[in-house]
């Protein structure tokens, strides 16, 4: 067991309609000039974001707005955001969206409050000393970032995706309303389900200090939100199933399922990441078709967290060698992902990639972790060569 | 399922050796001028006093003390403490021990914050608008004070034990070294595990609105804490259940297992508050002579909640009638409570009532609920009555 800091602010306010309170959290946190930075057209066609501007001209709030955040959020809106933010007197952002939009916002956030190039932090070259306030209104459960630490950004020149994490980020409020998810493509919420479940599972699968009551945890919420994303596969306008998944992406990624242990493997994220920067895959997706070859490949230097999770979350009998019951828990995850209609395999997820693609993106995922990384097994570059070979 | 609103803004910094960075910890949320509260001679005779005070005075950090918190702490101390504050310009309280020392604490920062009498708070007469910021060493697992919006304060005249609640109390920081929890006598860790888990408990047993994700997370932290509370009766210094044990304390009373429920029973803990403003007995004792009682009396009303409990906390098999699954959950509670050497009636907790004492708490405690409160099945002056009756 590791020593720990567990920190989440964030103040949740979570169910029907709980968009009207907007304003007056933004109050309660010192906003006075907002920007509202969002996404896509799903934000406006909604008619939220003239709720949210109505409630915000009501209580007598000044607010400029920014939309286009894209999926794999890019820096040069990052940069427009900053300069808006700086010429407008911003003291407060609201990031209205999924987590493209919020890491965006987050990213607007440390480049207002330090001085230099914001780039600078995601590229490890220094650390940030704070970030503006934000607050978030979360229309897609998924990445988590409204109350994590982390926030990733893609650099367009050569497509560089990279992460930053740091308290100063976590948000101050996030306004969760499972309704404002219902709308969302089925596969974006088997992308959002299948991204939820891996932030907890990247820190279930290590080898290095585990604390029972954080498994304990860790095990109920992906069985809440396996089960939860089979319902809405078949009744996508099930409330309470959005609800269960909605609170469960937050809980996946605001640290509670790591506490104890060496911080996790995220070595399945990782290669995802180079997937992402190259093809513009939806995340989710992009782990579901990584996973079962990175689990695979590790799977015998990690393999009592392997068989503790296909018997407590995959519901395997314990019958057979601990490695028969390991592999017979990644089959059963990759059928739930097949069961969901998420890829488990590159072609699935339609990237045609040349073996010369693989062994760039290789390439890029060592030189990102700075050579290797893992915990369940430490990966080098060649090992993920071998992970991407496998996943074709 | 019910909208919710959960806010944790503690920073727990958890660990051996954690206490060394008080100071820097009292700084980052801008104390100055510290209050050090805290219970009996333990604290001191152990030492951590002296290296709480040592950092203070290497950081240059100027502060007073008052020790004397005792379980079911006094409204006594309290004014005195108010005092103190008032009179050194006091800007940061600094709560050392377990739940007394801070809920002694959180009473102060009310007192400092607000006008007029403190005790209106907790007599329900107003509400405060703020509190002096706390920080916590936490030296016993069991209230969850470290994390919660709570406190419970007793009058001395008429021994009137009350809580009040409110985000404003919220501790800044809570520092958790499990090796300070070691020189706990066996009885008092016994009592802590017991109050741990009926934290969660109340949360658990009710008939609103539950979410699949936090009846995964109580059940999973109650199991934890039950294998936990087993180890420690056998191996008293064992680093990682002590830990499991500290951290489980404060997950289950900082929200987190109550999301999108009604709020609880809390019937256990209020006819306790009777036993524990009469009788000065220890609060996780006084909760256990209770439970078995209550849970009998009230079982039939919230069936689909006590069969659960019965399965999946302490593995009883899924055969028979739901009734008798619920009834076994309940013996097979009651035989953990004994395992762990907790009463299950009140002669066993050495309380030796007389049939008016029965009557007069049972007055006291309906007044002090309003007449009749719970949700696994609505209690009044009678049933209550019943209840302890039933637990002699």
């Amino acid at each position: 067991m590791f020593d720990f800091q567990y920190f989440t602010p964030t103040k949740v306010v979570f169910g029907k309609n709980t968009e009207s309170r907007v304003a007056e959290l933004i109050r309660e946190f010192g906003g006075t000039k907002i920007l509202i930075h969002y996404g896509g057209g799903s934000v406006v066609r909604s008619g939220l974001l003239k709720r949210v501007t109505d409630s915000l001209d009501a209580a007598g709030l000044a607010y400029v707005t920014l939309g286009g955040a894209v999926p794999n959020p890019h820096l040069g809106l990052v940069y427009e955001g900053i300069e808006l933010c700086k010429k407008e007197g911003v003291d407060f952002l609201l990031g209205v969206g999924g987590g493209s939009a919020i890491d965006s916002a987050k990213a607007i956030g440390y480049g207002v409050a330090n001085e230099g190039d914001v780039w600078d932090f995601y590229d490890y070259k220094r650390k940030a000393t704070g970030c503006l306030p934000i607050g978030v209104i979360l229309t897609i459960a998924a990445t988590g970032s409204e109350m994590s630490d982390s926030s990733v950004i893609t650099k367009e020149e050569g497509l560089v995706k990279r992460g930053y994490s740091s308290d100063y980020c976590r948000p101050k409020f996030a306004i969760m309303n499972p309704e404002l998810t219902m709308t969302l493509p089925d596969y974006q919420t088997a992308c959002g389900c299948t991204d939820i479940m891996m932030h907890t599972m990247e820190r279930y699968f290590t080898n290095g200090g585990n604390m029972d009551i954080t498994d304990a945890l860790a095990e109920g919420l992906l069985r809440t939100v396996k089960d939860n994303a089979l319902i809405l596969c078949k009744d996508p306008k099930n409330y309470d199933a959005r609800a269960e998944v909605m609170w469960a992406g937050s809980l996946a990624h605001n640290g509670l399922t790591g506490c104890g242990n060496d911080g996790g493997d995220w070595m399945t994220h990782k290669l995802e990441h180079e997937l992402g920067g190259l093809y513009d895959v939806a995340h989710g997706a992009g782990l579901a078709a990584i996973w079962g070859s990175w689990a695979r490949y590790v799977y015998k230097d990690c393999l009592p967290r392997f068989k503790k999770f296909a018997i407590n979350v995959m519901g395997v009998e314990d019958s057979g060698s601990d490695e028969e019951i390991a592999l017979r828990g990644i089959e059963a995850m990759e059928d739930f992902y097949r069961s969901i209609n998420m890829p488990t395999n590159l072609r699935e997820l339609g990237v045609e990639a040349t073996d010369e693609d693989l062994v760039l993106m290789a390439q890029k995922c060592a030189i990102g972790v700075g050579g290797e990384m893992g915990s369940a097994k430490v990966l080098n570059e060649e090992a993920m060569l071998a992970i991407y070979r496998a996943s074709m």
